[in-house]
């Protein structure tokens, strides 16, 4: 696919002990790799959102528990633990709505009590290793998820997306943008409209920047133009990324995505909903039990700007996610296949099969 | 009602033959007045929105054209017409969505045209005295929207608004934010929440500060955070302007209300229209047939901002404007009483009694 050539928005120098890191707060203007190797570097990275993207901060923290101990000069698997449980506290907090960033440090989590009682180094090898599948099983579902999402697309469709779902915000390909990545190398001619995504316009400046690199018909706009857009008859399919996909097929998404899908059902457009496995929490019933983070009110006020864009001390709602009502999706596509409505149903048999 | 206080959008110094403006691209961090004479002034301010709202720029336009002539050396009717005409031509030239800026100056023009043939100290005269009219009338106007606006709200409601129809944007009181202000003398203690309104921020710069200033209790959101905000519960009424309403009841205004319709129907919130009179375009018959500005791709991409934020090159659309369906609002509120679906009749009941 033609995808980020050489570029990876994370990856693990395990020589050098450190996570490399596009520093996606200063693109599309500058091209920034960080090397961080302390936790508390890397929680802030991801709380700045310097990395983002649910499967991206999930392969961060992963790679991030792992560093923490890394270099540990603890002598047994409890000392160990200990500095873990630390260091997984301390990541886990950095954002509340994505599901992957737990999941990833559960899961490194069973791995290290898995080896609960083997010598230090033993464990630490596994951690590396666990760390590693989870980078690599996210490559091989995105690269899935372009398979299974194209099926639903046609040559020279418009396609219009939100926020940014590519290779920027996973370990590669992307999941919303993986169709596109992967229509692209088999000529289908996609038009693409993507939303600008305020208020920190990951449209604008990274999915813009991701598929002009890959040569793909891009057109942005500004989030409160998709209704325009779509009533000109210019989009035939939405494809959007996930940031927790509820038992009952509700999507905690960028804020903004429960709007476009509304736009999409009044204008009779289908909307796709793309993102792993691991996004999926059957353990969280609905969408009113997924916590939405609410950010600082400055990234709307001022932040990126030249001057104040608003009075000084007004009031302002800054959350960083929606919920979008499994009602207005449909289809949920991920690696293992195509959910489709009612989704209690098909999302089980998806994640437990 | 507790509006601008002295502070006026327009205003007219006869004395000195000059148009007084707030240059409302540099709100809200500067207030700076602006005094101009000269039609490509006052044509250039227009297009570049340091005035604007539909109303204001009608306003604008016809003195415009009246201090045009103001000081022409003329010296009978016929000379004074072709430079009359000729500064029509440059002032409607510069928006072509908000009917307004036309409807004032051909009104301006059959004024002219029913003094053909007076001395050229008359016709001056009437002109400046249609124009005074147009303000006047439009101030009058928008108090009678505020009423009839507030007859469909209800105390400590939460309402929600697109752009800025306050003040601002009229001779006075606003059309939108009419019924806020005198509500708010009224201690209906509404919640406003204003959508920023990309790409030129007139929510957040405009609506902001005139709520502020007001003491209205207000909450800046993004445009894509008005689905959440709906969804939440928090708003009971959407009220915007409108720059062009047709014949059928479809409505052009800021580039994102349409999509704000339909969330409103979504979410069974009713969806208010307010404007005078004159902005009703029954040569019009339906939106399709309004034509829909386009602006600079710059506004989207870095206007506003330290850096860019798109790549350099990318393909923006931004159309300053769309067009809701009739189907998709409650009412249209104008200030000789609301208008209810279907359109087509009550429109013109309204407009032609």
């Amino acid at each position: 696919m033609p995808d980020a050539g050489s570029l990876r928005s994370v990856r693990l120098d395990e020589e050098a002990g450190e996570l490399e890191l596009i520093d996606q707060t200063l693109l599309p203007n500058r091209t920034v790799l960080l090397r961080l190797s302390d936790p508390r570097d890397i929680r802030e990275a991801i709380y700045s959102l310097r990395v983002r993207g649910a499967p991206a901060i999930g392969i961060a923290a992963a790679y991030g528990v792992y560093l923490a101990i890394r270099r540990s000069a603890a002598r047994d698997w409890d000392a160990l633990a200990v500095e873990f449980r630390a260091a997984k506290g301390l990541l886990a907090s950095a954002r509340p709505t994505a599901v992957n960033l737990s999941w990833a440090l559960d899961r490194m989590e069973r791995r290290l009590d898995a080896a609960r009682g083997r010598p230090v180094g033993e464990v630490k090898n596994a951690l590396l290793e666990e760390a590693e599948a989870v980078r690599a099983e996210d490559e091989e579902a995105c690269r899935a998820i372009g398979e299974n999402g194209l099926s639903l697309l046609g040559p020279g469709w418009g396609i219009l997306t939100h926020c940014n779902a590519g290779w920027l915000a996973t370990s590669r390909y992307g999941t919303a943008l993986a169709p596109l990545y992967l229509g692209a190398e088999r000529g289908y001619g996609f038009r693409v409209f993507a939303d600008e995504t305020r208020p920190l316009l990951q449209g604008a400046r990274l999915t813009a920047w991701e598929l002009d690199r890959a040569g793909i018909d891009l057109t942005l706009i500004c989030d409160n133009m998709a209704s325009t857009v779509m009533k000109r008859g210019l989009v035939k399919a939405v494809l959007t990324g996930c940031d927790r996909v509820a038992a009952n097929g509700d999507v905690a998404n960028k804020i903004g995505t429960s709007g476009v899908a509304v736009l999409a059902r009044h204008y009779g457009i289908p909307f796709y909903v793309l993102g792993p496995v691991s996004t999926v929490d059957l353990a969280c019933p609905t969408g009113a039990e997924i916590p939405v983070e609410e950010r600082p009110a400055e990234e709307v006020t001022d932040r990126w700007y030249v001057r104040r864009m608003a009075p000084e001390g007004v009031k302002v709602l800054n959350p960083a996610f929606d919920v979008t009502d499994a009602g207005l999706i449909t289809a949920i596509v991920t690696e293992r296949g195509i959910a489709r409505p009612p989704y209690g149903d098909s999302l089980a048999r998806i994640v437990q099969p």
